[in-house]
C-alpha cells in the first residue's frame, strides 16, 4: 500500500471548464496482486477530446479518464517486468495496479525524446496521419487547410500534407504559433484567425481552394472553409473545439455540400489500427530527420492537470500540452 | 417562325422568390434549319434545386433554366422523326430549336402516365435512388429518416427503403402529407414539423436511431437528426431547402459526427449515370406493381410557372410540381 493521488471531476463544467470543478485527492494505492502490475505514472496527457466527455461518460469523485506514459514499480505479471516504460489509458493517478490490459509497452526510440511516445508518435500522431491520409484520402500534391495547425493534432497534419507534395495553409490564434508555422514549419501561408478576418484571409490564402479541409474547430472555421472547397473535397472531422463549452455561432454554409459533392466524416483515434506499423515506421523515420517539428508544453507536477486541460482552451499550450508526474 | 413564349428571370430574388421576379415574354421561334428540331413543351418541371441557381448563375433576361417533356414538331435532324417525344434540359419556352444535343427520346411505358417520366422515373427518381442506395449505402433493414419526405423525392426515397425492409420515418409539413405517407406509403412514422416539436418527436419515432438520413432541409432537420445518428451512420445531403432563401438557424450538432463516424455527403442526380438502367429497370416494375405510389400537383398553363416554383416554398405541392404546357 503507498499513498498517491489521483485528479477527480467533482462536478460537470458549465461552459469553460474552471479549477472548481476538479479536485486532487489523496488515495492509498494497493500493492500488485498476482498477476498484476502496480505502474507509476511519468507523464499525463491532456486533450480537448476530454472536454464533451466531462458532460458525457466521465464519472463524478472518480479518477478523470486519460493516457499516459508510466513505468512498472512492481510486477506479479510475467508480461512485464520492473523498470519498464508503458503506455496506458489508466486515467490521471499518481500510481495504479492493472492486471495489463490496456498497457502497451515501449520501446523509445533512442534519438527521440520519451514525450514524442505521448503525441506525434501516440494518439495525437495516429490521428492525424489516419484523419489526413485515410478520412481525408490526401492526394498528393493537392491544396490543404489545417485549423488549429499550431496543436498537438494539426502541426502533424500540416507536416504530413507539406511531405506529401500539397500546399498547406493553417490557421492559429497567436502570432507565436503564427511565426512557428510559417518560419519552422513551412506551411504557405498562415492564417491567426484571432486578428484577420477569417474568411477573407482564407479566400485570399487559397487561390485555388480546398482539396481536404482537417477540422479541429467547427463553427465560423467550417463556414469559411465550406466556402472554399473544392468539388468532391474532403473534411476530415477531428475535433469541433469551439462548439465543446457551447456557445458560438451555428454553421450556415452546408448546402455548398450539394453541388460541390463535398463528404465531411468524422473519425477518433482508435479507427486505424491496421495502419499503426505504417504509422510507426514513416512518423519514426520523419522525426529523426527533422521533417516532422513539434512544439510541447510540459507542466511540472501531477496537481497541475486540471490547470493543463482548462489552459487548452484558452490556448496556453504550444503544441502538444502534457503534465510531468515524476521522472 | 412560330409566335411563342419564355419565362424570364428579370430580377435576383430577396429571400423567397415573388411573381414580380419573373415574367412572361413573348418570342419567335425560328423553323429547324438543318440538324435541327422544332419541340413543343408539353410538361415542365420545378424543383427546389432553382432557387440557389436564381442567385448564381440564372442569367436575368433570358429563359429560366428547367427540364421538361417536349413532342418534336419539325424535325430536320436524322436522330429524330415528328411526334417523337422527348426529355429535355432547355427552359422554360413553350416553343425551341435544338440540334438535338441533351434531347432524350422518351419510349414511355403505355401502363404509365407520361408525367411519371418527370419524376418517379425522372430526375427526382434517380436523384432518390442513386442519393439512398448509393451515396447513403443503404442497407436492407435499416432505420431511416427522410425530410419532406411528401415531396417528390423524399416519398420515393422514403417507398424505396421501405421496399429494402428498412423502417422509415419521415417528416412533412401538412396534415394531408401526413395522412398520406402513413395511410397510402405505409411509413412506420411521420411527424408533421410544424405541428409537433421536431426534435422530441423524431426521438419518440426512432426507438433505434438513425442509419441514413436523406436531407433535404438542413437547419432544424439536420440538428434533430444528427442527435439521433447511429454509429457509422450516413447522410446523404440531397437538398436544404430551408436555408435557400437565407434566414433559419444555423447548425449546431456538427460534434455529434465525431465520436459516431458519421458520413455527410452531398450529390446531385448526374451523379449517376451508372445506375440508370437498373433504376428504370426497376422504378418501372415497382410503379406498374403499386410499390412505388405518387402525387403530383400539375399546374395547368405555361404562365403559371413561376407560380408553382415560389409555391415549393410554402407547401403548395402534393409531391412532384409539373406545369402542363400542352396536351
Amino acid at each position: 500500500m503507498t499513498a498517491s493521488r489521483q485528479i477527480h471531476l467533482v462536478r460537470r463544467p458549465q461552459g469553460v471548464p474552471v479549477a472548481e470543478d476538479f479536485a486532487v485527492v489523496g488515495v492509498d494505492t494497493p500493492d500488485a496482486g498476482e498477476g498484476q502490475v502496480q505502474v507509476q505514472n511519468l507523464l499525463m496527457s491532456v486533450d480537448p477530446y476530454m472536454r464533451p466527455r466531462l458532460t458525457a461518460d466521465q464519472p463524478l469523485d472518480a479518477a478523470m479518464l486519460g493516457g499516459g506514459i508510466g513505468r512498472v514499480v512492481q510486477s506479479r505479471n510475467d508480461r512485464f517486468k520492473e523498470g519498464d516504460l508503458v503506455r496506458h489509458g489508466a486515467g490521471m493517478q499518481e500510481l495504479f495496479v492493472s492486471d495489463g490490459k490496456g498497457l502497451q509497452t515501449l520501446n523509445p526510440d533512442p534519438a527521440l525524446s520519451l514525450s514524442v511516445y505521448m503525441h506525434a508518435l501516440g494518439g495525437t500522431g495516429i490521428t492525424a496521419y489516419g484523419g489526413l491520409l485515410e478520412t481525408g484520402a490526401l492526394k498528393d500534391g493537392e491544396q490543404v487547410f489545417v485549423s488549429t495547425a499550431g496543436g498537438a493534432v494539426g502541426s502533424v497534419v500540416a507536416q504530413i500534407a507539406k511531405i506529401k507534395g500539397c500546399y498547406v495553409v493553417g490557421s492559429t490564434g497567436t502570432d507565436d504559433k503564427a511565426a512557428w508555422l510559417k518560419d519552422e514549419v513551412g506551411l504557405d501561408a498562415v492564417i491567426n484567425y484571432k486578428s484577420q478576418p477569417l474568411s477573407a484571409a482564407l479566400k485570399a490564402a487559397t487561390p485555388k481552394g480546398i482539396d481536404v479541409y482537417f477540422e479541429n474547430v467547427g463553427g465560423a472555421h467550417l463556414d469559411a472553409a465550406l466556402a472554399r472547397m473544392n468539388l468532391r473535397g474532403r473534411i476530415a472531422v477531428c475535433g469541433m473545439i469551439s462548439t465543446y463549452n457551447g456557445g458560438g455561432e451555428g454553421v450556415r454554409n452546408l448546402s455548398n455540400m450539394i453541388y460541390s459533392r463535398i463528404r465531411m466524416e468524422g473519425f477518433v483515434a482508435s479507427d486505424f489500427p491496421h495502419l499503426q506499423v505504417q504509422f510507426v515506421e514513416d512518423m519514426t523515420g520523419w522525426l529523426k530527420a527533422g521533417r516532422v517539428k513539434y512544439q510541447e508544453t510540459i507542466l511540472d507536477g501531477f496537481e497541475r492537470a486540471p490547470e493543463g486541460l482548462i489552459g487548452l482552451f484558452s490556448g496556453l499550450n504550444n503544441g502538444k500540452m502534457l503534465i510531468r508526474v515524476a521522472d
